[in-house]
């Protein structure tokens, strides 16, 4: 081939290493010869319960309508987040998961001049959004794993467009209170955006903690992002969204694309908003499982980022790539986050009662298999 | 608000109106009072048959993993293309509908210095992700409502990164032949990408057109995108894909969102690649509905576009916006084209032969009730 077709590429995009997803189980069993049904996925932050059967009822009756496009405005979705939330039709972009819309916000409002700041060790999505604009992506250093807003703050500069917060972080655990995140916005200067990504918000249950819609009114440049991948249990649909002002909502609607929701997706996602006792199932597994594996890291002797998420970052020391290999080949897929510079950990989703105790088990056969080297 | 946050929005985007899609049969049903039953929608292009019940079966066993993510890599649905298309697997990208792949490939081959080529009538996503870019777009006109290849092949410049070509062309229905592509494609330099829009490709019988599929081997520089939406009836869905050499896919795949297809849209389109009964159907349905529906406008003495798509685009005279009203009243959602320079025709796609018949009556009664004012 007499052109190189990789250097006809823009610039951002040349050096783009994409984002690696947690690995499915089907290619785990088609690479050791397991049977799918055997191995278990901690890796990408799912819900263990299997999805709610309200959305699932919702999804089965929007199946019939296959032929048709999606009603590209999301009316029934959007209906259900106005009777949830409070907000006006007009604060709402739907988004193909909350990535969609983490994308279409860096894309609207930053280009190669701009800088765009995020915390080290938090989402993936945000230095990659930011690099296949060609932006300038300024990762400020942790604090104890969590974003450290007083440098964040300090970051901003003449050419800053976007901050992104998430509170909760992923794959820390961490969170900010509701103090803390008004008093950071506050340090914000108005024509800089604020994306506060709640994705994992649902599971939060102390009163001490922000929520992002409440605090739209006060901060004009505040956009919330959420999703329906987590606590929803909709992963495998690709539903997010974001609450701005119209103003900001209106720009987002321009550029994202017509029918970026699918009509499964989009009939599930309203319908689930409608199952409280789902969500409350949901938080509750969440938080026995916080615990169980909390107290099983403590009995192996391993030390561990205390999260509010449906995941726990345990570090499992310099071995770590071996651990997680070792798990592989027990049928136990996690997540490694060297890519996120941090090498020791291995991120681990909370699963069931059973599959939580068949990892912490099958870890600590992995930490002595790894350490002897097998 | 003392920020004018649209303002802040990157230049291409200020300026841009988003993609209007056809109306969606709730929301006319909203407006007007009407039972959503008794609407006919011929509006967006989708196949009339109802989903393939293969498809179905394969989205109703996905929805059980609705709290996992997608596979990110598409595996299933990348072998099932591969094995009816005989590509490699690292050739495909897959995109949330082809739309996705169109963006996907505009946003990593061009940007706010380059110039991307496309036809006056063609579809109107070229321009918009042209514009969402900050690229700067150029519309070469038509020749007898198609594509003059032969005027885009001059408008190439030094700064041309991009031609997009639809073959079919949607909304006018024009198609050119094999020798026509292979023919401009040779005068296209190797370092200018061609993207081959083959949206409508299966509605294609004669031998004399292009499978862009085959010319892969001699035009590396070529990209051929494809859709489930409509021959195969997954509109809802969304899923389409492009083949292209896998130094392109590669570079497509880092841009693309990780999860972009949904897990019942992967299920549902590798299932439906396998049923040709149903594409034969849709086949001989779309065959069928256009000797209708041209039989139709015969009568009525209106001219129209010859279209070898599921769609015709009618001539219906200086007063097609109110003709569209009436019709709309009538509870018939067709497509007004003005906003592709095409004002006085509208654009409806081929439904089963009784909606065909009840919208041809529901014609002739707007196009009187239109010149009454009424």
């Amino acid at each position: 081939m007499s052109v190189d077709y990789q250097s006809l590429a823009v610039k951002g995009v040349q050096a783009l290493s994409p984002y690696q997803p947690g690995k499915p189980i089907e290619e785990l069993a088609r690479e050791l010869g397991l049977n799918p049904e055997e191995i278990i996925k901690l890796a990408s932050n799912e819900n263990p319960l299997g999805p709610s059967e309200k959305a699932m009822a919702a999804a089965r009756k929007a199946l019939e309508e296959s032929c048709l496009y999606p009603d590209g405005n999301g009316f029934a979705l959007k209906q259900a987040l106005v009777n949830r939330f409070g907000v006006a039709m007009n604060q709402i972009t739907l988004g193909n998961g909350s990535n969609d819309v983490l994308e279409v916000i860096a894309r609207c409002f930053a280009g190669p001049e701009s800088e765009v700041v995020f915390s080290q060790y938090a989402f993936a999505v945000y230095p990659l959004v930011t690099q296949a604009i060609g932006a300038k992506g300024v990762s400020v250093p942790a604090k104890d794993w969590g974003h450290d807003l007083d440098a964040m703050a300090e970051a901003v500069n003449a050419r800053t467009k976007l901050i992104f917060v998430a509170n909760p972080n992923n794959p820390t655990g961490t969170v900010h209170t509701a103090d803390a995140i008004e008093a950071f916005l506050q340090r914000i200067p108005e024509h800089v955006l604020v994306v506060l990504d709640e994705a994992y918000c649902e599971f939060l249950t102390g009163e001490e903690y922000p929520d992002g819609i409440q605090l739209l009114e006060r901060f004009p440049n505040l956009i919330v992002c959420r999703t329906f991948s987590k606590a929803w249990g909709l992963a495998a649909m690709r539903v997010g969204y974001s609450i701005s002002s119209p103003e900001i909502a209106d720009v987002l609607n321009r550029v994202r694309q017509p029918f970026n929701v699918n009509s499964v997706a989009l009939a599930a996602a309203a319908a689930v908003l409608e199952d409280d006792a789902y969500l409350n199932r949901s938080r509750e597994v969440n938080e026995a499982g916080l615990r169980q594996l909390a107290e099983g890291f403590d009995r192996i002797g391993l030390s561990f980022i205390p999260s509010v998420g449906n995941f726990i970052a345990v570090d499992v020391g310099e071995q770590s790539a071996a651990v997680y290999q070792a798990l592989l080949a027990r049928g136990v897929i996690v997540r490694p986050v060297a890519g996120y510079g941090m090498p020791n950990h291995l991120r681990v989703s909370v699963g069931l009662p059973d599959e939580n105790e068949r990892f912490l088990s099958a870890l600590s056969e992995a930490l002595t298999s790894a350490q002897e080297g097998r």
